[in-house]
């Protein structure tokens, strides 16, 4: 499983991933989920994938080699080189449809999920900056200031503190600060999402990537962030008088 | 859509249950999904049922007037009659197992999901308290001290706290909080779990109901938990630092 979520303030735009995959519970591994393509002081994209493995890192070497256009096989664009971001959301489809169907050819027996769902962020040149979850029939939704955060994977855990926390006006770190804690959220109650983690930060109109970091569980600031939560939620609940309920009523 | 938890603390039982049905998003209604099986002084029940409608009411009219014996059809046993909460958990087994394959009958092809899953809690004459998970196939799960709760229904919302905050040795009436606390989660995040809730409680060793009653939106209580469980969070997040991380480190 996996665990990413895409967050859109007005200051800017931040992406976690979580890194770890399985096939079955008894084969865990560690395997980078959100990619960045950046030719800085031009075009900046962050990329986080969920799903099939195998289709994903084939969709991101395609978007890394370029996409061949399906009217004429030799023209092919590399996702650094679209011209805008919706040029690249329709890139990552492409890519996404090509690698499934790659994936999928000979293979319709076996009953492998090959589904997978991308989010893709960032700016190119004087656009605006844009966030879009891309679905695996590679159609896309782009994010908006009613909703200013997308997740793909494992998403309902860490949803409740985003659904509370995230407005469009919230500070850039605050945003990677609440993104953090659905991020822990999400690995405490499903052990299929785990450390380290991988988060990116564009400040709006730098078109440069101003954070890139791996954070592991030697992490102190994430550590303590995980344990403040803890003993906050604690303490609001200890907070809460006991309900004043009593006497049975019979439908 | 539905959400139930049933708690088992050390001091007794909760339970839980939202009202809301629905037949797609544009047919919801309010149903009963907790239900009260009881002989006062000798046993008392608790059923909390998610899943199909039609099934989950069959198998409670069951569990009322009786559910045949396989051997001997002639041979009908009351829930309410159950001498141990062992062949309880076995007759609530048999009421979905049949209520299931009625339904079902020349039904085959409609491709309805007849999938059920109901708690039942309680206890019955000298015999310990206890709570099951009952699966569509009629098999359960016991409760434990290490984990002292069951969800059915849309869980994965409301988990969190319940991990969090909920121990065999937590006081009753904290349970039934952090059970609100939970429901609450729940329906900001899905729109198919919604007001009114019934909720019911038993302590141990007592055979009859100290509490029983549906809590709707006018419910004072109930309206300042949820305010105050939000203005906590706030505060929760708002109190921890924002990330000191800086730097861009390439893969």
């Amino acid at each position: 499983m996996t665990y990413c979520c895409g967050i859109l303030v007005r200051e800017g735009l931040v992406m976690i991933a979580d890194t770890r995959t399985n096939a079955g519970l008894d084969n865990v591994s560690t395997f980078r989920k959100l990619h960045v393509f950046d030719r800085p002081g031009e075009a900046v994209l962050l990329l986080a994938t969920a799903g099939n493995l195998s289709v994903s890192q084939s969709a991101v070497r395609l978007l890394d080699e370029g996409v061949p256009d399906p009217a004429d096989e030799t023209i092919v664009t590399r996702l650094v080189d679209a011209p805008n971001m919706s040029v690249a959301a329709h890139l990552v489809g492409a890519a996404m449809r090509r690698a499934r169907t790659q994936a999928s050819e000979g293979f319709e027996q076996s009953g492998v999920n090959f589904d997978v769902s991308f989010l893709l962020g960032g700016q190119i040149g004087g656009g605006a900056m844009r966030l879009f979850m891309v679905y695996a029939a590679g159609n896309a939704i782009e994010c908006t200031i009613d909703t200013p955060y997308f997740q793909i994977g494992e998403h309902k855990y860490g949803k409740p503190i985003l659904d509370r926390a995230i407005g469009f006006d919230t500070e850039l770190y605050d945003a990677l600060k609440i993104g953090l804690i659905s991020m822990d959220s999400t690995m405490r109650s499903n052990l299929s999402v785990g450390l380290p983690l991988d988060l990116a930060l564009l400040r709006r109109d730098a078109l440069k990537l101003e954070l890139s970091i791996r954070v592991d569980s030697s992490d102190a600031y994430f550590r303590d962030l995980r344990e403040q939560w803890s003993k906050a939620l604690k303490a609001a609940h200890i907070a809460i008088p006991r309900p004043p309920y009593g006497g049975v009523q019979r439908p």
